[in-house]
């Protein structure tokens, strides 16, 4: 993300005024929640904004990346599914685990992450977006790569056990999983997921 | 629970008003959510409500019931309980998920759900007395009969898995989880919170 400052402050079609980045994004979480992940286009999004498309496409190398920064969303999506699917087929419950857990276990992801589960459960837009996009970014690559039969379901599924933790962790406080260290909550859940995947 | 209109409207110490159960249950909201679940007393609740602690004796058998009644949860938790401790223990898990979701499926248990889940999500408060009620009404009891180390943690585990389940299908939407049919939802988190509780 190359964040630059350029140009005057005037309005209409812009080429770059001192917050375009931000206009760029409030246009996007518009778009987004106009349209859904799928139907939004960066073209489209740069109509909103009032920008050329390819000033879009200096600030965002893609569509990927500006849902990622319009929703917040305090990791990269494709790079968890990349560390997922890096290493054994075996271990691929811990490694998911790890990885989750990992986002919420730092101050910064989990204020975050509680910040888009929240939005999520009382909001259905909200909802239908973060959806949309995890399923493109997250669980179709590893369903793809899974070669299971009904992968999809089963990636879902792991993702389910995975929301449930976070939420019994982090949200709600639910003893003693919300206290349990770290590794032991680790343990508990890579046979879990990994029976989901591959079991 | 024993509806029944009597008294006149007068203020005070009320013998019981017209709706002395709405304002006894307005008054245990409150107390449970200034208090918690464990230190709010039937006398405390009869107090805030400025009646009789033998009135709300007669309208609530218990404090657990009034807690129902207060959060407006669609099912006796000691009910469900029961219901899943009662048959064979290696198909425990079996059980619990038909039970637990047999109340989602149905409209008016689902709308119920996933108002409390809204509210446990964005109110500390409403986070802190759901776990403190559910865990003495659910989650204590089935790890009490469970008899395995770590009965307390394997169960709130299992709930984790089920409280994911329920934000996957219910609130979220997400696929294929949100529309796959009853019975293979079932079938596919059987095993899993099997495993959480005997494996």
């Amino acid at each position: 993300m190359n964040e630059r400052t350029a140009g005057s402050g005037r309005a209409g079609r812009r080429p770059g005024g001192p917050d375009t980045r931000g206009e760029i994004l409030g246009a996007a979480r518009k778009a987004f929640a106009d349209k859904g992940f799928s139907s939004t286009s960066i073209r489209a999004v740069a109509r909103e904004a009032g920008v050329d498309a390819a000033l879009v496409h200096h600030y965002f190398d893609s569509k990927d990346e500006l849902f990622i920064e319009a929703m917040a969303i305090p990791v990269d999506p494709r790079q968890i599914a990349a560390e997922i699917l890096d290493g054994p087929r075996e271990e691929i419950g811990r490694r998911i685990a790890t990885v989750f857990l990992g986002i919420w276990e730092s101050p910064e992801g989990q204020q975050r992450m509680k910040a888009i589960f929240r939005s999520v459960v009382t909001s259905d837009e909200v909802a239908r977006l973060m959806r949309e996009g995890i399923t493109q970014m997250i669980i179709q690559p590893i369903s793809r790569t899974l070669d299971v039969p009904d992968a999809h379901l089963r990636v879902s599924l792991a993702a389910t056990q995975l929301i449930g933790a976070a939420m019994a962790r982090y949200l709600v406080g639910l003893e003693p999983v919300a206290s349990v260290d770290l590794a032991t909550l680790i343990d508990r859940l890579a046979p879990v997921l990994q029976l989901h995947l591959t079991g």
